[in-house]
């Protein structure tokens, strides 16, 4: 997968710039405020993995392309979001979240192996690099994160990462990232679709 | 100390997880949102411990058993938290938090000294470490951290990594963790029991 | 501008911690509380800009200095702020903020471009290291960041790093910090005074 890797990083940083600048619509901020959750929630989750893997220093220090692509999505966001009415906005939201979760659970899975991580770790911290610039974004926003809701969708980045690592070794290694990118977006789509959601602590309370 | 450093730096992941846990058990979360709230509270101050010494990478990344441990007691949680009704959780939660912020403030002190901090920074990486796991927790979960309000918390864990520095240093690395463990864990457990607090400031207010 | 570099960071440190101590005592928390918020307000943005940078460990720890001015001034507002009413605290929370965002927006880019990162990074780490520190003193604090507010503020400091990376390369190394200052410390200070904000999404929505 190696050729495919940066390509699939760069969508995966649209994407997620993307939802960040439409939660900063919704929050009605101001062009800067855009550029920041939105740059914040493209590289969070890359640089949180790169900083516990010890890569030093982040690379989009070195390379600022990431961030350029942040601010012009978040940018591109700013002018037109105003096309989308409400609820449109939100399926956006949902919708771009969940292809940056099934990019990133690859790619970040794949550069922790890359970088010598075993495979347990390896398979968190794709799950990390998947998850978190999303929870830094909700919580920037003041919303619960939609990594911590009742929705399966930290479910879907495990499954994703471990078929990942699974394929990578057992399969091909030109086949993990179509296997992997697929099970996290079938899983979270399916979720997203028909409201799946595993069952809580609660339900077994009352 | 050195041969129970790591027993009790397994045994403070352990409760700070099933404090992390039982947090996702009163917010309803599914077992996944259990298991990354267990886990980020379980692991979340020794790693940004770890970063902030620049220890790389991280250490659980090339030993996960800290994140099984985690994942193990989060999931035992899921299954057997309704064994509790909802104040004995919410006790349950703040005797395991005042445990592990004894535990890990006794780890946190002792690992930063071992990576060559001088004494007062590795007193004030000991408070990182014991409390800020809790406070991801209580943030992610949208609740007031603990660390913040105004029950004897944080000068329970600075009390307590003063001690042990003082005793690794003045009476025998032998006793320092004993002494620095007893000395946390006496002043948060009375403060727990007594309902102590410091003077506030609002209370000179009014 | 090597000499100043570490005075001017000092500076900003005490002011910053001074703005967590006060939305500490907004909060009515007791002396450790205070000494928290201010802490990790005063440090907070530096350590974040130093852990992307790669630095290690992070340069506190090898010189605690800053940590005691940061708990020194905390303690000091614990002791005195009740001087100030409540319209005076707000008050000058938000000049002490934009004092330090000034100082950390000159400090941050350049020791970025003294630590080899190209010119947009070091802008970009700028930023960071002004406007972090606040978003995690608002956050524990459980208020929107001030840094996502529609007034004017992450403008400013990326205004103010332009100049001082264009006056580091252009005009010349011993203008640059008092540059970069004035223009931060103008564009917020303005935007504090008139009530600036620039355009935000929602205005156009209705």
């Amino acid at each position: 997968m190696t050729g495919l890797l940066p390509w699939l990083e760069w969508a995966g940083v649209a994407v997620f710039a993307l939802t960040g600048a439409l939660v900063a619509a919704r929050k009605q901020m101001d062009p800067f405020g855009f550029v920041l959750l939105g740059t914040v929630t493209g590289i969070g989750g890359g640089t949180l993995r790169d900083v516990l893997l010890g890569i030093r220093p982040v690379p989009w220090i070195l390379d600022p392309a990431v961030v350029i692509i942040c601010a012009a999505v978040s940018l591109a966001a700013f002018v037109s979001a105003h096309h989308f009415e409400r609820e449109g906005r939100t399926r956006v939201i949902l919708w771009a979240d969940a292809l940056g979760l099934a990019l990133f659970t690859v790619t970040g899975t794949a550069k922790a192996l890359e970088a010598g991580a075993p495979a347990i770790s390896a398979v968190l911290l794709g799950v990390v690099t998947a998850t978190f610039g999303g929870i830094i974004r909700d919580m920037l926003a003041g919303d619960v994160p939609l990594a911590l809701r009742r929705d399966v969708y930290v479910t879907a980045s495990l499954a994703g990462a471990v078929a990942f690592a699974l394929a990578n070794r057992f399969v091909s290694p030109d086949l993990d990232d179509v296997i992997g990118f697929a099970v996290v977006f079938a899983i979270r789509g399916l979720a997203i679709r028909h409201g799946w959601s595993l069952p809580t602590y609660g339900k077994r309370e009352g």
